[in-house]
């Protein structure tokens, strides 16, 4: 598919690379710019440029930020004894917007994978111990996939935690809450059987 | 849904603005830009910064191009005799992408409505008039919507370009090839049948 302007081609073969977005996406993409005010245009522009070249990691939790602390670091109101270990950015949003969780995160970065040749001191391990050393944090909630490399992450971060009298916990497996019991994996079903969970009510 | 960064939520809200893309899809697009290499986003934001600020309609048939007169005006192949007028410059993306068509275009945009305010002046109809007046186009095709508003121009730029001696024809309606007659609205069954086609096979 090509146009009659080299110009719209451009910004759709860059539009295109964003997950989700096809061809044809982008190019309603492309001729919506042109029917809207050129200053919305170059606010576009703008925003995803400073988004990319101003973004900051927090120094003490690796989320990302717009200062040298992030958000949840310096809130008053969040619980620093406890800790969310997450391999990602993306997860904090995710968990964040449960507003079911009141305490700090610590974004790994990755996983450990021997395989694709990560190790612990790969990724932001050797800055949740030296944290974890401080003695604020009481309690850590290991919230990664549960995937091969997820739970050798899980299980190397418990171990050195306990080691620092820290209490780990994990996040539970089990069918989805409004899923069909059918469409459960078999594993799936199996721990959410294993793990099964008094009923208070 | 609102994130650690006002760096992020800014760009979200900017890219949640396209057509198709909701809250979710365009924090998962800032999230990419944050994974990709600063020089991508750079890239990314020049090309659409560009398409709207360089852009340009054609002296001509007033589709988008990157010069004074568009590819299609420009180029030897085209059949000069033949115009097919449309409202918008996706209509000639549309028709230039089934590679069924080899003449010129029209880009009127807009469509006659009295209950907007929009008369034969307030879109490119005088243009096309003076450019049928030339004697070089001897057939008109008129591919416009089939709504009141496209009927009505059509209507239109019938009557007018007849008075020049151009043959004007418009697209043929019926039920889309591929399409299941059961759910072909009535109007459209009732078009198919009375302008059936002969079989010639």
């Amino acid at each position: 598919m090509s146009t009659s302007s080299s110009l719209i081609d451009k910004a759709v073969d860059q539009l295109s690379r964003f997950p989700g977005i096809g061809k044809k996406s982008a190019l309603r993409m492309a001729l919506y710019l042109l029917k809207q005010s050129e200053g919305e245009t170059i606010e576009l522009s703008e925003s995803l440029l400073k988004l990319r070249t101003e973004i900051k990691f927090c120094k003490q939790c690796f989320n990302i930020s717009d200062a040298d602390l992030c958000n949840v670091c310096v809130s008053p109101s969040k619980d620093d004894s406890v800790v969310c270990i997450v391999k990602d950015f993306q997860d904090v949003i995710a968990i964040e917007n449960t507003g079911q969780y009141n305490g700090h995160y610590h974004v790994l970065g990755g996983l450990i994978s021997p395989v694709d040749g990560v190790g612990p001191n790969d990724i932001k391990i050797p800055e949740l111990i030296s944290r974890a050393s401080a003695g604020v944090i009481k309690e850590a909630i290991v919230a990664l996939s549960s995937t091969l490399e997820g739970d050798t992450t899980e299980y190397y971060i418990a171990k050195k935690l306990r080691e620092l009298g820290v209490e780990v916990s994990t996040l539970s497996k089990g069918i989805a809450v409004g899923g069909e019991l059918e469409y459960a994996d078999e594993m799936t079903l199996a721990r959410s059987i294993k793990n099964r969970t008094k009923m208070n009510y």
